[in-house]
Formats: C-alpha cells, sequence, structure tokens
C-alpha cells in the first residue's frame, strides 16, 4: 500500500510517499513544496495544489494521512494554515484516496511509542524505520514521513486512526 | 463588470453575481451552496469546489469580493472556514479572477454608509440598489450580495480596496 504523508503549511509542505508491504516501509518520495510570501494568497494555494495534484498523479497513492495543527490563540494564522489545508484535501478527494488526521502526540506515539519525543527522537527513528542513509531534511519533510508511517502503523496496529469522517 | 462574491462557510456558502454599469448594478444570480455534516470534510469542500467552479464557468465573472471572517477564540471553527476558503480562493485563482477581501465593517460601511448598520438596513439597502422585489433570503446570500455591491463600490469610490496580494 502507498501511504501520502502530509505536514501542512502556507510557506512550505512538506510530502512523503512511503509504501507498506507487511511490516516492511519502503521510501518512493519525499521533499517541500514551497510558495513564496511575494506571492498572492490565492496563487500560493494553487501553486500547492498543483503540485501535490502532480505527485497524487504521479504516485497514485492509496491512502494519505494529514497532520493536524494546534493553534492557540493565533486565528489569523490557524486560517491561512486552514486554506493550505483545505487545497491539500481537495486534492486528495478529487483523486478519491481516503483521508486520516493524526495529531503531533499521535505522530510520536505512533513512531517512537512516547509522546513526549524530541524531533531529533522521531528523525532517528524515521531513518531506522525507512533504511535512511542519513536523517531525512527539512524538518517538514521529515514530519510528513512520520505522519506517513505513523498511518501505515496505525492501520495494522492502533485503532486511534481519526479518519476523515470522524471530523 | 461582472462581480463574484462570497460569504464562506463550510456548511454554507453565500454567492452572488452582480454586473455593475456606470453606477447601476444588475442581478444575474445569488444563492447559497450547502453542504451535509454528515459527508466527510473533504468531500464537503469538493462540493463547494465543485459547484463554485460551476457558477464560474457559467458566467465568466472578472473579479470576486469574499468576505473576511473574524474569529475570536475558536481556532478549530478557524480552520474548518479556513479549508472552505481554501477551495474559494483556489477556484478564483485557477480561474484567473482577481480577488478582494473585505471585512464585515466594510461592507456595512460600503453598503450603507454605517460600519454598525443591522442585518436588517443592510438587506434594505441591497434590495434597492439592486431592484430586488423582496429582500434577499437566505442571509448568506444576501451577504454575498452585499460584499459584491462592496466591491463594486470600492472599485470607483473608497480607495480601501484590500487586494488579495495585500494580505
Amino acid at each position: 500500500m502507498l501511504i501520502l504523508g502530509i505536514d501542512p503549511g502556507l510557506a512550505i509542505v512538506g510530502y512523503s510517499l512511503i509504501e507498506k508491504k507487511g511490516n516492511k516501509y519502503r521510501v518512493c518520495d519525499y521533499g517541500v513544496i514551497k510558495t513564496s510570501a511575494g506571492e498572492t494568497n490565492s496563487q500560493r494555494l494553487l501553486n500547492i495544489y498543483q503540485e501535490l495534484t502532480d505527485l497524487i498523479n504521479t504516485y497514485q497513492p492509496e491512502e494519505m494521512a494529514v497532520e493536524e495543527l494546534f493553534f492557540n490563540k493565533n486565528a489569523k494564522t490557524a486560517i491561512e494554515v486552514g486554506q493550505a489545508r483545505g487545497v491539500i484535501l481537495l486534492a486528495g478527494a478529487q483523486a478519491g484516496i481516503k483521508v486520516a488526521e493524526y495529531t503531533p502526540l499521535q505522530v510520536k506515539q505512533s513512531v517512537v511509542g512516547y509522546g513526549r519525543a524530541t524531533k531529533d527522537q522521531v528523525q532517528q527513528m524515521v531513518k531506522a524505520l525507512l533504511n535512511l542513509s542519513s536523517l531525512p531534511k527539512p524538518d517538514d519533510a521529515a514530519d510528513a514521513l512520520a505522519v506517513a508511517i505513523c498511518h501505515g502503523n496505525s492501520r495494522t496496529i492502533i485503532s486511534k486512526v481519526k479518519w476523515e469522517d470522524y471530523l
């Protein structure tokens, strides 16, 4: 099964594509989609949507895992990231992909076995599980790999998966 | 010039299409796009995107005015509405339409001449300006008509227009 992992944002979206066979994972691709603050908001959303749609068309993932973000008080940031998430979820829905969402705590719990794991601990586990030769970079791509692994684990081991229709 | 007015939301999106010739307005269409809470979040976003894209393809508006929403503390609602706004802005950007945003205060100021106008006062002015036989309903569609008028007025009278690239 091919899983698309997403760490959403407006300036930078982390993505990963990992294949799960049995209990083994294999990396197909990972990286980031960047948008420039010099462009209009809707042009940035269009760029995210187009690059993500290209990735989906190229790799044809079957399921998608999106990291859920929390905001304390900054509604402006929440709306901005919400807008980016909107076009990301749309790209998945248009391709008929099932979308699951996970909180950062669920990702850490699933990948490291400890909900308060550090960023470095998560990246070390991602490196080990995926047989990478070095730590995955940048952080947004590493987070996208972690959320995809979390989804892969959740489907067989954990029953905490928050399917999209739970929202 | 044909203006598309939008009052964004996840459960209900108000839309309007009004034509401005000189200082006169003419209504082409208005109404709402509704999505069901029984559907997944991404399916609801897909429905909004598809219905809005159909409207844009049918009427080919040249400019788009979107009401800006404020949230005090509820980040969850802000993210949800943000996601809906994301697919709305995307639909506009894909069609190459210029997008402007206005706060509720700017809309009231522009349509009624008074930033603290009541909902009924706004609807009475919308009815008068557009020569409607009755008050526009539902409220979301009336708000979409008001923001489109605000944009029409702003282009010639007010210089407070907040173009998308100002964000």
